[in-house]
């Protein structure tokens, strides 16, 4: 999932993420509650419609921005007291107020919200965080069933409503990874998250978390790694059974005129590609690949041209999009149906199982 | 014809500007002389391959950035000694090192050598600077045509050449102006290019130097009037007879939120547009205004997303040159035949006279 934090993934428009074959983006919920605020996006008939996307959106819970971009939380059980990263003012969220957010916003997926447990952190911390995780979820799921039909476009899409994904926590402990699992599976979401990893921890590790959580989770809802990640790796979770991944790192490393290609990691800066008239990548068919060469990717970069960003960003998400498409075609060439339908151009994909 | 600095019209792709029409765009000499510099611009077969841009293009002299951006500038009769605004390193521009440059960009109209004489500028200031200009016309055109044949696609193209415009000066003295369209109408030029104005003097001097000079101009080339203007203002003088215009405007106002419609000027940022969920300019068919409404691009605009400047660009493109598809419409609706043309896809329009 290309991740369009506020409304946009970030210098590609619409029309592209269409032509790219993107199923579904998400939004971040921390920053499209601060501007230009969820009231306003409910008003205009929700997030789809504010910024023309008709296919899927998810959005997470706002939890892990506000722990990673906010200044001077404070975490009560009740909920987290933050100032924004803009203007500095104060705000308190709580799973309530998250929900009703993600409610207004009205993606077809919403996220619990959690405490994204850092890396390290011990065993009566992490047991800590996971207690907090899972109260949330009690309170997210609860408040989410009592108040979705508020969702902006209830009425006009049939009284379909939200779908609400549980996040399993529990650090780098097996044990409770397990009991968070099993906890939320109780509780009955829609789909299945595994959240707090790729937070620093070595790969083996979230490895091993991955292998011990996923044969956990109902195969017949999706499941969701959070956060990750460099193409071998979302080849190889994917692999393992997940169904969905999100990370700003195609667009964010696009940024910094880093493409992944075929033949690996290409750094567009460089000196050697000053005059090469090769596409980014000889074996991708991206508009970008099939139009521009190394040297003028260079020459926009090096010049700071805003097209720049544009450009690598296209290519990076055609190739993560290629790898997944080969993938779920190699996995399962039988073919798809769709979960999570909010109508016929929202849908995200699963196994036909 | 909107402006493509350093071979990219800020924010929009080459294939969105096919899009909406444009069928030539510009380059500037000065800037892609620094960077990336016009020998490796040759050796990559010139700058419509380096580009990926198979319509045409237009090349200025350099002078007016020498002009108006570089530092420690020092004129002589032979040329301008400059500091680069990159790195401060020196180069000196000359009539034939203009041509040489240009030749080796390959675009398909190149512009002579000048000096935009600034406003105001008095009597014997513009008699200087136009005495300066003339010769540096003369210099300009015999080089261009003892090397013209040395553009990098001169073999592919079947030996057609570049074309070289002369550009008429003289500040806002009416005898002035008269004499230098006289003095280039003898050099012969491919076409005629109207320079030095709009560079500050009231717009009555503006037009009142256009009308003194258009008419002097041969009606069987084009005829082109530079660095203007304002959506009423290109009316105005296509109304008049000028073939071809530039400008900045349409893009640089559209990244500082200004977009021309058919209701006058819109600033984007304006709170009033904060959930307005009308297209930017309800008569507008562009794929922005089909697509996006105010409130989602003043909240880009407000969130600084890079999106924000590709959108209101598009907008603002696709309104300039609609203005000027309505005018050649209505002034010759009995069609166009192509002047200046290199290929099928790189012409000109000029009426059917």
């Amino acid at each position: 999932m290309p991740v369009g934090t506020l409304g946009t993934v970030k210098a590609v428009a619409q029309d592209v993420l269409e032509d790219l074959g993107a199923e579904i983006i998400l939004g971040n919920t921390y920053h499209l509650y601060l501007r230009p605020g969820h009231e306003a996006i409910r008003r205009m008939g929700g997030l789809h419609r504010f910024i023309s996307w008709p296919r899927a959106m998810l959005t997470d819970s706002g939890g892990f921005q506000v722990f990673s971009l906010s200044a001077l939380r404070k975490v009560t059980d009740e909920g987290v007291r933050f100032r924004s990263h803009l203007d500095g003012s104060s705000h308190f969220f709580t799973p309530e107020h998250s929900m009703d957010v993600q409610i207004a916003l009205g993606a077809d997926i919403c996220m619990a919200f959690d405490e994204c447990t850092e890396y390290p952190a011990d065993r009566s911390r992490a047991e800590e965080s996971l207690r907090l995780t899972m109260a949330w979820a009690r309170r997210s799921i609860d408040h989410f069933h009592a108040h979705c039909h508020e969702v902006p476009w209830h009425q006009e899409l049939g009284g379909r409503r939200q779908s609400l994904f549980g996040i399993v926590q529990g650090g780098t402990y097996r044990d409770l990874r397990r009991q968070s699992a099993e906890q939320l599976i109780e509780m009955n979401f829609d789909g299945y998250a595994i959240g707090g990893l790729s937070v620093g921890e070595p790969r083996e590790l979230t490895l091993e978390m991955i292998a011990e959580v996923l044969p956990l989770l109902p195969a017949d809802k999706p499941r969701y790694l959070m956060g990750v990640g460099y193409p071998d790796e979302i080849e190889q979770y994917a692999r393992l059974g997940v169904d969905m991944m999100d990370c700003v790192l195609p667009t964010r490393a696009a940024r910094h005129g880093l493409l992944f290609t075929s033949e690996g990691r290409l750094n567009i800066k460089g000196k050697k590609y000053a005059e090469d008239q090769g596409p980014p990548d000889p074996a991708c068919d991206c508009p970008v690949c099939r139009r521009y060469t190394r040297a003028y990717l260079r020459h926009l970069m090096h010049s700071g041209e805003a097209l720049s960003a544009t450009l690598n960003s296209i290519h990076n998400l055609a190739y993560y999009l290629g790898i997944m498409r080969r993938v779920r075609e190699s996995l399962h060439p039988e073919g798809w149906r769709s979960a999570v339908s909010m109508s016929p151009s929202r849908r995200i994909d699963v196994p036909l199982v």
